[in-house]
């Protein structure tokens, strides 16, 4: 047998060892802890050219700090990175790659920096692995995409290195469990170094470095929606959301997308939901970020769980007074976990609504649009149908038996199914048409030479399509030339909704496939913003008693 | 505003407090430490009639001596408990259902006690609320099954509470999460108490009792298969596995089920594999428990990276030696998470293959049978095709190209496929046909009143269905009829397979949607034993080095 020393097992581990002994010999590393200005060294000790990094960019929280030093080393001696992380929202983030450090890119959203992206493509400078949903980028990093070097945010550390993430822990379980139990090296930057942490999120025993940032890191507040810039149209549609598919399925268990369109539900369901007796009958259990639009609800007793992906800014001490309803720490701050609410959205939610650029005539919707690679972050697991769920509900069951009613072999065998609901307008900004006769990612997957366009949901799981003119239950088609005329149905004044065969959208409109407003008995007059359990900022922090304290920029009294 | 005391918000944290003054008060508990023989009581001062209740019944690990102690408790004191945990395998799983502790049960697996727990609830002495898929289950106790008191099993805590769970570390972190975070309460049982720990694997701050069990935790060796016991039938199908399946699609990332059938393609993959120069260009990437099968493979270099839902007796001094391969912590032990592994193995594998005891002719299976309510741990979420999934592999490109190849609409959108592979010999024990017309779970559903029959994977996410007569391939399948005739068309001699049309299986032949071992360039007569990489228990202890170190009713030299 082989002495651990010569093993060729043992290569990774040997490996790490010569890492950190590189780092303990610099000035500034004293055992975990690292001072500031020694980070840049710190990772030039550590990284080696080709190695598979993880810089943590979340949703929100961002390793700001540990993205400005990668992007310092020097490219003669770290290069050739293959980065792994699930959000590149920072500058620094693609910075990597147009300094030569970084080469390859697998990741999941990229909003902000998703035209700079698509540009470094076309230029050359970068190689993209793969898009990926959340869940499934953490499921690589057990598989096949186990980062070697993870920079983590936190928001405090003790001596020991044990980190408290307070209410943003999103992703970092998952990326320092992948790096820290395959011989990997972790580095924290943390706001600050304390004696006792509030509580412990990440074991010390998982860390390697700690340095303290000289600024707190970056959070991005992503799920505040200003309730004044709901519009009347919304209204209407969350109505319809509430009366025509809410209530209707008696959804319990549900995802909400980011937007304004749903944000108007939340507030509706202490008005118009409460008007339908529907208190306590459905939007019992969520998995969603602390949504401020939501507190209104909350307040109104309609709410009894929310689990987390991440944290919303302002929301710390509404949070703390309400761990009824959040999952909270003994500190009484929120403990979100990007992971397990991606397996919860999947697995326990009955619906998953939310809002896409552009839609085509199968269903197909995408938010990827030419000249920019954005990804789609959690929708493409939260808008499938959950395959591998085996409990039943009431929703659940009913949109199986809605799907599969007459259908014979291996597709009529009964079965539950996800709702899955896209809300749109028939146009967008600038009056572009949501619905399009053909996805922008068909030409963007032949532009990046991508394998398969960038779908964010596929026609084959959309259950239903809500806009201004009605709702469209896919569910219910039952072959193709049906389904393209329930979409054209609801598709409005844009021109893929005047090429509708009027005579087969009034049938389909018959049969409840396709249900108007006044189908569900709802007046488009009665859809004002009066509705609204809350009409502006101040009207959400006024129902959170002065708890929800919104950021400076939403702010506007 | 109303104080935290009085606050109708924090009704939770107010009643855990009451909990732990209760249980403070008891003689044998001081701080975090309880002595085994106050835990009865313990447990009557912790727990409230109706409460939800996780018991860690793992795959391997049991909390068996915390579930003695549950089923002790006064039923009089503490009842109506709804027990939500993943696996029911000791008789203390059923006997506090007898006992009227609990009533309701929503789990995943009964493997050992499915017989009890159908006759239990023929009896009405309990309520099953779901069968679920374990992530599934995870994910709910994120939503509307958070438990509020979880009692777990690790192998050693430290005073401040923090836990080691060695190799085992399996469900513990999805269910101490969630009952941490939500006000609940964690009880620990642990093997011993010790000053500093070999790595932490749950911080202290989740966990508010620690007891030391008077025996070690009961792990159970679910994953040893003996090569001894390996037929010649399996050793060819397993040829045709790695030739017809594994070599065809280029499958680099995978997940084996629990049997002989895929013990023999582990034991294959050095020898056929290695001759047919498939090393490195298949099985890269494992999502799997520490199987001893694999060992060979492993020694041979084929095998870059196991990740694991559990561990496996007897493989710890082995595993320890290989942590290029496996997840291990500082102290060299196995690190397994059954969440994060599943969703690797929804997400980030292209294939899975697994056996059942019944498949229909719409190819929907079950191992559910009359009398026994057994549930299906991981193989929904397994055998599911992962409609979220968007990053490429060529095989699972090709899969869904032979899926939507030519279909319009919806269905014939460009996307990938998971590949699901039934993997059965056409008579199992007793003669038993595995092939039949209609699934036992259809009377079993009428039976336990369930909404739906219980399917462990539907038809319409298997790919192909292997026997020892051939594959058939129902990706290729365009109708249903066609699909009928290509399960017919490998059921062997079974009723169902001797009402084949014979010459639409020829045609299905032609088309390569069946596949014979001749089709294959497979002569049967080359598959014998002799191509088992080891053919014993005391082969695999060889091919370890002799750091495999098999349980005593394994050792039969």
């Amino acid at each position: 047998m082989t002495t651990l020393a010569d093993s060729p097992w043992t290569r990774q581990r040997t490996n790490r060892a010569a890492r950190l002994a590189r780092a303990a010999a610099l000035a500034g590393v004293r055992a975990k802890a690292v001072e500031a200005d020694a980070i840049v060294a710190l990772l030039e000790a550590l990284i080696e050219p080709g190695d598979r990094v993880c810089l943590e960019g979340d949703n929100q929280k961002q390793a700001d700090f540990l993205a400005r030093a990668l992007a310092q080393v020097s490219p003669e001696r770290v290069h050739d990175l293959h980065m792994v992380q699930s959000v590149l929202s920072l500058p620094e983030h693609l910075d990597v790659f147009e300094l030569g450090i970084a080469s390859k890119l697998d990741f999941s959203f990229s909003g902000p920096q998703s035209l700079r992206l698509a540009q470094l493509l076309g230029a050359g400078k970068l190689q993209i692995g793969a898009i990926h949903t959340y869940l499934e980028l953490f499921g690589r990093y057990f598989i096949d995409l186990t980062p070697k070097v993870s920079l983590i945010a936190a928001q405090a550390a003790d001596a020991q290195g044990n980190l408290y993430t307070g209410p943003n822990t999103e992703d970092t379980p998952a990326i320092v469990e992948a790096t820290a139990f395959k011989s990997g090296i972790v580095v924290a930057q943390v706001d600050e170094i304390v004696d006792r942490l509030p509580r412990i999120d990440i074991p010390g025993d998982w860390v390697d470095f700690v340095v303290r940032a000289p600024e707190p890191a970056f959070i991005e507040p992503l799920f505040t929606r200003d309730p004044a810039q709901i519009s009347e149209i919304q209204v209407l549609m969350a109505m319809m959301a509430i009366k025509g598919i809410y209530a209707e399925y008696g959804v319990q268990s549900l995802n909400h997308g980011i937007g304004f369109d749903t944000a108007a539900i939340e507030l509706l369901l202490p008005t118009y939901g409460e008007r339908l007796g529907l208190k306590g009958r459905i939007c019992r259990h969520w998995a969603l970020n602390p949504h401020p639009a939501l507190i209104p609800a909350i307040e109104a007793g309609w709410v009894e769980s929310v689990h987390s992906f991440g944290s919303e800014l302002g929301m710390e001490d509404y949070i703390r007074a309400r761990p009824d309803v959040f999952f909270t720490g003994p500190d009484g701050s929120l403990r979100s976990n990007r992971a397990f609410c991606q397996a919860a959205g999947h697995y326990a939610c009955d619906l998953f609504i939310g809002s896409t650029l552009q839609m085509d005539m199968m269903g197909n919707s995408s938010t990827a649009t030419l000249g920019r690679i954005a990804g789609f972050g959690g929708a493409p697991n939260m808008g499938a149908d959950a395959r591998g769920r085996r409990h039943a509900s009431d929703a659940w069951l009913k949109a199986g038996r809605e799907a599969r009613d007459g259908l014979p072999g291996a597709r009529g065998t009964p079965r539950g199914q996800k709702l899955v609901v896209q809300m749109v307008e028939t146009f967008r900004e600038h009056m572009q048409p949501a619905f399009v006769e053909t996805l922008d990612a068909w030409k963007l997957a032949e532009q990046a030479r991508m394998p398969l366009p960038p779908i964010m949901i596929y026609g084959d799981d959309v259950t239903h399509v809500l806009t201004e003119e009605g709702i469209a239950n896919l569910l219910l088609c039952r072959d193709d030339e049906e389904r393209e005329q329930a979409i054209r149905g609801v598709a409005g004044f844009t021109p893929a909704g005047q090429k509708r065969d009027r005579a087969m959208v009034e049938k389909l409109r018959a049969r409840g496939v396709i249900r108007r407003p006044a189908d569900l008995g709802i007046d488009p007059r009665d859809a004002t913003r009066n509705l609204l359990a809350a009409r502006s900022m101040r009207d959400l922090v006024r129902a959170s008693g002065g708890l929800y304290q919104p950021p400076r920029r939403f702010r506007n009294w």
